[in-house]
């Protein structure tokens, strides 16, 4: 069975709002073995880019082990042809290096793009950089 | 003067804020003549896609001159690379068509391409249409 697009990204959302284990357990229903996520920005030596189902799954483990989470919010989907958009607002506390002890909220937008029935990219758009 | 992403993320924004004029007066400066504008469902005869500056404004005028504007909220930028993403949330009435008459609040996220210091596509990501 092939999901459309909306199809996709309201299980996506659903799962996000459903929390750690939904949301692993979707990404494993319906991300393709090949899925890329991307972040704005490199995040520690890994970079800014996870290629793979297991690396996003990985990266996902490593923020819920690293923040304690007190409120993520989904909001969407909003869909375009085979691509879709989700907004996050989030409000944590890190728990490991720099930001450990620290309370922050932030928001952001996902953009993610299908492809035969699977999500096969996600790439997340954050607040703008302060200039160098 | 080339223009980075945050900077023409950041003029589109306030430019929105700002209002139709200054919408208009943003899109002649920082668009490219040749911008894309895609809408996630066709409206009308002229589809989904406007193609080049011109067409962009004639079709916001369209949007101004057929709506009585109650909000309109800019939120954002959220930047990714040479992309950002901006979140509109507005209230209007109609006052042309099948709309005539009628309030409605609605909420989409607007994806730009950047290139060269300059817009050069507006892709927008609405609410999921019922399954037919």
């Amino acid at each position: 069975m092939t999901h459309t697009t909306t199809e996709l990204a309201q299980a996506l959302v659903d799962a996000c709002k459903a929390g750690r284990e939904a949301t692993h357990a979707m990404q494993t229903a319906i991300y393709s073995p090949d899925a890329v996520s991307v972040e704005p920005q490199a995040m520690g030596p890994e970079g800014a880019e996870a290629v793979g189902l297991a690396a996003i799954q990985g990266k996902g483990d490593w923020w819920y082990d690293n923040h304690t989470v007190h409120s993520l919010e989904t909001e969407g989907p909003f869909v375009h042809g085979d691509q879709f958009t989700v907004i996050f607002t989030m409000d944590v506390t890190g728990s490991v290096g720099p930001m450990a002890g620290q309370r922050f909220q932030g928001r952001e937008v996902g953009l993610y793009t299908t492809s035969n029935g699977q999500i096969t990219r996600e790439q997340f758009f954050g607040p703008p950089m302060p200039a160098a």
